[in-house]
């Protein structure tokens, strides 16, 4: 069937989790103890499309746990430009699922010869970019064959948080549950089935959340836009303020991701101000922060704010299969697209 | 009329830029001078909405030109989750045009206390976020009245080139004739008008560029939703590539934005993808790219590519004028947007 392999890897994540809690982590650990032995004082991530959300969730673990300054490179500052950027005493981390974009592999590349420590985090261990690195992450998501990334997404930040957390010393205890949360979370499955039909007119959407979920929110857009050919933005509650709010029209559809925590109470600003243009507003999260919408998805439980990107993301990918298959699409082939992109 | 102030406000633009380069160059100059005492290692940049993308074309510049690693500050990682950041040999530097926004003022305090040196960089000097500051530049745009940012945008702009160049010691010929450049670009109004027709019923529209002006792409995008309540997005046409292009079906509008120089040529691969899958593009540009569009709007002349997202930005303005009055919308008090964002 059309999307057999996104639903398949979709369901496989809370198994994935489990591996690399078990298996992945030692390896890290090792990892961390090398890049302690550096000392970095800033860190840099380097990534596109998919992974680049997953980029943005490890440059807040690092700034909130790590204590370090960090940024988004953009690669055509070495590949357009050919910047000379004094890379010292940086950690330079790549995060890519098929470690075989050249920008990235340059940018990279770059970095090394400039003095960074470099770290790449891939789903291909035998990739250009795992080779050209100093040192090397398998994220550990097995073969992903729907063009639409989801389980190498959830597994490249749960190794971003094990590598913060072997760095700091600290991780939380939630981690342990953090499976069974996932599993007990895809069980909403036909809750989600339902949803989706409610949607399927429309054009456009608005996905909002802040803080760590803030990467929820723009890949969840992504994954809209990559199956279901929908013009859909992903915006920081925050920044949505700052103009985009404007376009938010009576009926417009709006998913607020809004977790347990700081992140998910910052949102209410946000959310009232949509609620006062008469956004139609699907809320994904605790009971108690239905209110602020129109509809709700009711997440079980109470999660570590800090886990919930693994696991808030869930629901929005079989939203995004379940609509893209409502409207005729096949999931697992989006048109112009393919598995590995190359960007110089 | 509806929307006066934004139009007297975009052609006001060409007399910025002569006061800024004339009178508000020594002061950069002065400031620069004291930066360089201080040494920086990393530059961070924490902004909001259109100075935001003002930020993003300055980290650009703070890369390739000063060769400084820089980020974009997400101020949630101080505001919600009171991250502790070793600042140390951080030259940390909030844009903001109303300096009023508490979440760029606690970011800023933050980052101050923790051994950053701060710069200011707003239009309004006497602003919360200019007093806490360190160091301030006043961008110098005067008194912007519309909601929708357009002279302290790119006031900030060419403030943030100033300041590079003083730093660097190194500014571009081309420089002397931005106004005049300027000037002669803004007379093409006409052409954007009876182009902006073509577009009445879109709802929704992609902007893309690379490079220095993937800022523009971004800014012109926010400027459509801002003031047209268009559903519109500002790609990078590498970060296109890595799924977005997916939703860009046939007859999709695709706002171009190419200029001379390696950036503008970087867009090629994006641009020839577009066209595969058949989107309605707009190339904003030098003649010779003008192939890869159905339309095109000619830009006069050879820009140097560094100072281009001063003038490209330009016509995407009186785009978004243009188009808000033709579907009777008042480009000067967007729904649901006042002219000073708080956000925290």
């Amino acid at each position: 069937m059309d999307g057999d392999f996104m639903r398949a890897e979709i369901a496989e994540q809370p198994s994935i989790f489990r591996r690399i809690i078990g298996e992945g982590r030692p390896r890290i650990e090792a990892i961390a103890g090398i890049i302690r032995r550096r000392m970095p004082r800033f860190v840099l991530l380097a990534a596109r499309g998919t992974s680049d959300n997953a980029a943005l969730y490890a440059k807040y673990l690092v700034e909130t746990r790590l204590g370090l300054p960090a940024g988004l490179v953009s690669p055509s500052t070495t590949t357009i430009y050919h910047a000379e950027v004094d890379m010292r005493d940086v950690l330079f981390i790549a995060m890519s699922q098929s470690g075989s974009s050249p920008d990235l592999l340059d940018a990279l590349t770059f970095a090394r010869d400039a003095g960074a420590h470099t770290l790449a985090l891939t789903n291909s261990p035998k990739s250009p970019l795992a080779d050209a690195a100093d040192l090397e992450i398998d994220v550990g998501a097995g073969l992903e064959r729907a063009v639409a990334a989801t389980k190498s997404y959830t597994a490249e930040l749960l190794n971003a948080y094990l590598l913060v957390a072997a760095l700091t010393g600290r991780d939380d205890p939630e981690l342990d549950s953090l499976p069974d949360r996932a599993e007990l979370l895809l069980t909403l499955e036909p809750d989600i089935a339902r949803i989706a039909r409610r949607y399927w007119l429309a054009q456009q959407i608005v996905v909002t959340s802040r803080g760590y979920n803030y990467p929820t929110a723009r890949e969840g857009a992504l994954k809209l836009m990559e199956t279901s050919y929908l013009s859909a933005h992903g915006f920081s509650g925050a920044d949505l303020l700052h103009g985009p709010v404007a376009m938010i029209g009576p009926g417009f559809p709006v998913i607020a991701i809004v977790p347990n925590g700081p992140g998910g109470e910052a949102l209410a600003p946000a959310l009232e101000r949509l609620g006062e243009q008469g956004a139609d507003i699907l809320v994904i999260g605790p009971r108690r922060m239905h209110p602020f919408g129109a509809v709700g998805l009711e997440t079980p439980g109470d999660d570590a704010e800090v886990l919930s990107p693994m696991l808030m993301i869930l629901p929005l990918q079989q939203f995004a299969w379940h609509f893209a298959r409502l409207r005729g699409n096949d999931p697992d082939n989006p048109a112009g697209l393919s598995k590995v992109t190359r960007t110089r």
